[in-house]
């Protein structure tokens, strides 16, 4: 049979389109692929026994639900939200209140209440703040559609967010500050993150501090109960699950086809599925993967090979108590595993970068955290019991030695999942964001979603919902002309190039300007202080 | 049956290493298999029409053979210049006799003699050789063995060769020649190349200015008469054209074989092969395709994942006579297509980087180039007609309206091309070039050749056969232990790591130091440059 739509993946980008596709068109026949043997893609929800074994006969609740995979929203990012609030699915906030705990620019740990790390000195602080107020205000003036096309792009494409920063300041401690924010925003190290792609990546989640905080509309400011991967099952749900098959990884996708009008979709194991429309919402570092006939075109194939996965092994800590809490501490914790700067290994150091609470709404306590970028990589080649020592070892040199008592360790090594291969994003590599646009444009009769595809809150699960909103418009649109308005595409394929480009700033300018207006921030601040002083 | 050794990839460091195999164990059972219909992987030589439609009847030698994948050797290569005497093939000099002409930092076209161009200011030209200096200083302290353990890595990894450009330099033309060189050298723009990794490649070839020169020693010195695709034709023939078999594109890799000793390999078509020892010269682009069980280690799969294929289109432009030499050019050219430097998709430019005179060895006149970086891919968006119209009005710019007179205009895109997906060398982007010495590292019963593992002449054909040559001694060692010296040894997998590490350099100090004794050499320059106008 020939199908109106295929899906291909059973992630949240995937079934978006699909459920929305159901109610925009439904009476057209439409089947997902899904290559792995479960929904959900880069989000996954896990039963985890939270009950020491000498008091599990005393105690009947014995399991509970953590996210191994993407688990925070925002109350900005409306696509999630919307479709959260359709799923009759509901948040919780992220526990924050309390003291965070750093260990940057040497073995010092220390404590601190504001929203950037204290930094042990006023200079790393001035630092710091210099670098975030620099990088926002370029985030703010990249272009989210087409970020080739902000002014200077090609000055600030050629650096790394490394390259950028080491330009900007000198502290050590501000330098590793900036990295473990990469690492858990990205995955990875700075070094290997194209300044372009962070800034149009920070404008589209609203600003840089966005991606790092977790307080009102920021990335980190809410959890979903139950889990984020009840999200897709749901949705599964709704879509007919007889309409998903499991298991069916693509090889080929073949539009050479002699009556030039449908799509013929080749699984490993040799299934062949044709389809009028497809829509493809794979990451693009496994696109690559799939064999096109005719071949991507040249641009979309590069941005594809250029968005590598980050690194990224995520750990759940279940304790008996919040032994934190009780001590005054939020959970949170950042930290460059306590090694110096030179040891960009990690190998010296413990595998710790950003913790948080993640204790869940039924109330079982815990802490979740990240190994990534490269010191993730050094760990995943030792053995799940030396992580687990290192992890409780970091631990408890951040919160303390109750830290050893803890219950259970869980960890997913995402770099591992088969088509999936790392996470939480596929990033932009240095020389190439010109080309992130063609990510998203239709070819022939493919049409593309998945986070990295999104503009509005790209790389996150909202991301990946609006891609998935979008490529069903796209299909609709192309299968009945006509029955959407204009409104409804807007933002879609058949009209993103067309938007108007955002407001774009001037690199150097702009460098200049905030440089100067910063020293003469502190150059008044000084002098009132001195002026306050003698009066 | 189970082979002893299963070569995967039938290009110059495949068939080296079988044909290194038939020597070391002439009892062992062999077999090569190709992904693709021929012999000679990125080296491809092809008969080209070179006499007018009007004179064919005329004309007896209507033919002639040009490379359109590698072409050039230097006398510095050992390893290839061994092979080819091996081959009884021989070389001929690059022409680079008379003018050189460029067109950068503007329209204007300039001819010069130097080795380096000149770039119409005085002021140019002491930035261009500052940052040569820079560069040539850094590249000798880059351990080519393994870059991520060289002096200051850590910065170097974060830089690409575009940040650290901006960094050292000012002027357009100067930005725009080493733009043009990367482009010619790696078929990509300065921006995408991580700084460590050209270091290194540029230290394994025995300097920065080795890469992009045509004299003695360098780069482009020398041809092969004949082509260089003859090469892996009279290597196949040697190791016996039965023993290879075509059309075998790798899916998997299987080492969780039950008696643990074997690996099977299955190709597109379902084909099993199994052998006691693998040697995959596969390039790192397409090794990421291949599905391992178990999978290939982390960093290992990090370093292919992160070395992406240059896209470059070669072509060929056939003269009834060398005018350029007649009026008293070489045929070098170097151009940014004659845009402006904000022009760097080249939209508005010409598609021409860097020409050079490609008359064959019996005299068939002709004009080489490439079309490279983000102009090539430009470019390869456009038709065929459209490339050939813009080379020859490119090359009418740069050598005069006789370059309108041609006979033939080939071409060859090597993005296009299947299992390699781009040319001439899988480059290493930022922040990940310490994963380098893991691409030849062995894995279980698997050996890894391709000019990218190699440490001599990385990226070119010479280093191809060094990689395949190691790789043959890898095995032998592997399959007899003990037979193999010592000194056999040096420099394979079992040897590399314990090789003492190469004098390394410290970024910060050399960059002071060289500015410094620049700006010293500057001072002293101008000042008796001063006393002797005065006396």
């Amino acid at each position: 049979m020939i199908y109106d739509v295929l899906v291909i993946g059973a992630g949240v980008a995937g079934l978006t389109a699909a459920h929305k596709l159901r109610a925009l068109l439904p009476n057209a026949s439409l089947l997902v692929l899904e290559a792995s043997g479960r929904v959900g893609g880069r989000t996954l929800t896990e039963k985890v026994k939270v009950c020491p074994e000498d008091e599990r006969n005393t105690n009947t609740e014995e399991e509970d639900k953590f996210d191994l995979g993407g688990q925070w929203v925002a109350s900005g990012q409306r696509h999630v939200i919307d479709l959260l609030s359709q799923l009759d699915l509901s948040t919780f906030p992220q526990y924050t209140t309390g003291l965070k705990v750093m260990q940057l620019g040497g073995d010092t740990v220390r404590t601190y209440s504001s929203d950037i790390p204290s930094l042990g000195s006023l200079w790393a602080l001035i630092q710091l703040q210099w670098f975030i107020w620099k990088a926002e205000r370029l985030a703010g003036g990249t272009s989210i559609l087409d970020p080739g096309n902000s002014h200077h792009a090609h000055q600030l494409e050629g650096e790394t967010v490394h390259s950028f920063l080491h330009k900007s300041v000198s502290n050590v401690a501000v330098i590793q500050a900036i990295d473990v924010a990469c690492k858990a925003a990205f995955g990875t190290d700075a070094s290997r993150i194209s300044l372009l792609y962070f800034l149009a990546y920070a404008n589209a989640a609203g600003g840089v501090m966005k991606l790092f905080e977790a307080k009102r509309d920021a990335a980190q400011e809410a959890r979903v109960k139950g889990g984020t991967q009840q999200i897709s099952h749901i949705l599964a749900e709704r879509i007919g699950i007889q309409n998903l098959i499991f298991n069916q990884p693509v090889v080929e996708v073949q539009q050479s086809t002699e009556d030039g009008d449908t799509v013929t979709i080749v699984t490993k194991n040799g299934a062949r599925y044709v389809a009028r429309r497809v829509i493809l919402s794979t990451p693009p570092n496994q696109l690559i993967k799939i064999k096109f006939d005719p071949p991507l075109p040249p641009y979309k194939r590069l941005a594809c090979e250029n968005l590598p996965m980050g690194h990224l092994t995520k750990f759940i800590v279940v304790y008996r108590k919040a032994f934190w809490r009780e001590k005054g501490y939020s959970g949170e914790i950042v930290s460059n595993g306590g090694g110096p700067l030179g040891d960009v290994g990690g190998v010296t150091c413990g595998p710790l970068s950003v913790c948080y609470d993640a204790t869940t709404h039924s109330g079982t306590p815990a802490i979740v955290g990240f190994i990534a970028g490269r010191q993730g990589i050094e760990w995943h080649n030792k053995t799940k019991e030396e992580r687990e020592q290192g992890v409780i070892k970091g631990l408890c040199t951040m919160l303390g030695e109750e830290a050893r008592q803890y219950v259970t360790y869980i960890e997913k090594i995402w770099s591992d999942e088969p088509y999936v291969g790392g996470c939480p994003v596929g990033f932009g590599v240095p020389g190439v964001t010109y080309t992130l646009p063609h990510l998203r444009l239709p070819f022939l009769r493919l049409h593309f979603a998945g986070t990295e595809t999104a503009t509005e809150w790209t790389g996150y699960i909202s991301g990946a919902v609006q891609s998935g909103e979008r490529a069903a418009l796209e299909v609709t649109h192309a299968l009945h002309p006509g029955t959407l308005t204009k409104e409804q595409l807007r933002g879609t394929c058949h009209d993103a190039f067309s938007l108007p480009q955002l407001g774009v700033t001037s690199w150097k300018d702009s460098r200049t300007l905030s440089d100067l207006f910063f020293v003469a921030v502190v150059v008044v601040v000084v002098i009132v202080a001195v002026v306050v002083a003698r009066w």
